[in-house]
């Protein structure tokens, strides 16, 4: 239960979107949270100062999540309106006539009347799967056949994007965005749309730097928001990447941290901040929520932000060109 | 003059498209040829048994080219039917209402009734320029201008697609297809395309395999023509490359050279054709001409092609996001 008496801080930095709209620099990302631990996580989060929470449909906690906010905003501890949630609309929902449904799902779910942010998880249309079939759907079509396989789907992306304004119009979402895209998929968009992206959502770290996406994005009044901001970590678990391959043990970056005297995942994300994007680093400890938000009281140097730039590897964990072969028998390229 | 008592080798090997339609494994590509050297190579390609040009609007050398085809056609060296030509729709043209000027301007000055292949050339929009107040327009909207610009244009791909396919029906093209186009924009197009998309044109050669953008491609039944397949040569001149970069010097490829006693030009276009995909170097030395073709009387290895494509550094020359901003002062990238 999240104690009014002591004093919350104030809301971290934000980002002002084209509408006004603000975007706080620092979300809590709910991928791979356990069910069991979300409730009690938004509390503590939003005692730490979290506003801002990043979910989605396919990470399969939203209604978890749901009690957790319920539990916050009926403590009074803090209002609607200064909550940033943001979901995103699944791969199986890509048709005009399954968007709304598909929202309104997540918003029941996360105990919502609108939601700050929604977002098109990925460039990637698959075949519909009814609500009561199963939900969420996840990438496999048939979880049960013998070779189960993704059903892809032939929507474009003009269609969804259609959908995804008449959420606005119709009050269920503030801002619409979308996830996974490049700069020419994105430069498309921009040339048949009515509501502009608010926000692009990507993964990006010391070692997946997209200098040219995040420039692109600027120059388009589009919010970048980085997700995996420490690299590697979040894939471990998932044999997506080996624990060597974190950027937290780089040379350049302990020695960076060492100065600063802060951690080494500080300073990655103070360098995602410094940079422009947003961040929404996930953590479930206690303590981990602190630290990662506790990156507004130091600057790195511009020879710094070089420095830890310098370390880009042009490696992605995330990529569905790579895991979609290996754990869904699909070939499903979108980065090349 | 083609001499038609010299016996021209038979057809090179072709890629069967959707429609049937046989796209010549090996095309002379045209881009930086000079307008004055045009109708001789022309005539001199034919004779050395290429059948298949690749030609662009942006080239400046269609008219050239033109009269070349005219002379070959009318010596009865070979028939149009014989012939595939291709050619490209000029980034000012993207609109619906200039599609089909662009393409009856390509032919008028190739003096050819129908193309083969139609492809647009980048997925890039600028503001149009008249046919009369340049041709071909270029990169820049005013190149008089105190500071000379690119003018980009609001046009989505789908509208200029649906302009293309018209021009199918009009049998002004016989195939339609696109160039530096990824696999996310790809499928975007696949997803509301009427016509498919016959071939996928990109740069490729052992510095820039891009595997799963080939086996996308090839799971579509699109073709992918390699541009640039011997990687730097034709940069260098342009200073987007050093004379250091090329792949015809790594050890690798020289290795192999010797086994099989060719050039490494000839090992590294093996790889191209091998691997599956067209090729179309470019060369204005008649010499070159037959080497560039005497590439079906050996065969590489499994293991020298994979020795080949592990030489790939996803080292890109072609990169608008690089030379519009060098040359063009404006900052356009496509591929991050």
């Amino acid at each position: 239960m999240t104690d009014n008496q002591q004093p919350t801080p104030n809301m971290l930095p934000t980002i002002r979107l084209a509408n006004n709209d603000q975007l706080p620099r620092i979300g809590l990302g709910m991928w791979k949270v356990d069910d069991t631990r979300c409730e009690s996580l938004v509390a503590e989060a939003v005692e730490a100062g979290y506003r801002h929470f990043d979910c989605a449909c396919d990470y399969g906690n939203e209604a978890a999540i749901g009690r957790g906010l319920q539990s916050v905003l009926r403590s009074g501890s803090v209002s609607r309106e200064e909550l940033w949630i943001t979901s995103k609309l699944w791969n199986t929902y890509h048709r005009r006539e399954h968007v709304r449904s598909a929202v309104e799902r997540s918003l029941a779910d996360l105990q919502l009347d609108y939601l700050d942010l929604y977002l098109v998880h990925f460039p990637i249309a698959l075949q519909f799967v009814d609500f009561d079939v199963r939900y969420p759907p996840g990438w496999l079509h048939d979880p049960d056949a013998a070779t189960p396989a993704m059903q892809l789907d032939r929507v474009p992306i003009a269609e969804t994007w259609a959908a995804m304004e008449e959420l606005v119009t119709a009050g269920l979402v503030r801002n619409i965005g979308v996830c996974n895209f490049g700069t020419s998929l994105l430069r498309d968009l921009l040339n048949y749309a009515n509501v502009t992206p608010a926000v692009l959502q990507v993964e990006s770290h010391p070692y997946l730097v997209q200098d040219k996406l995040l420039r692109f994005c600027q120059q388009h009044d589009i919010a970048m928001t980085a997700f995996s901001p420490l690299g590697a970590l979040s894939y471990v678990s998932l044999n997506m990447a080996e624990p060597g391959d974190t950027v937290l043990s780089e040379p350049t970056v302990v020695e960076i941290a060492d100065r600063h005297a802060r951690t080494a995942a500080q300073i990655v994300m103070r360098w995602g901040l410094q940079r422009g994007t947003a961040i929404i680093p996930k953590t479930a400890n206690r303590d981990r929520l602190r630290e990662n938000i506790d990156l507004f009281d130091f600057e790195l140097s511009d020879a710094e932000m070089q420095a830890i730039s310098g370390l880009d590897q042009h490696r992605r964990f995330n990529d569905p060109g790579v895991f979609c072969e290996q754990a869904f028998n699909t070939f499903c390229p979108i980065y090349e």
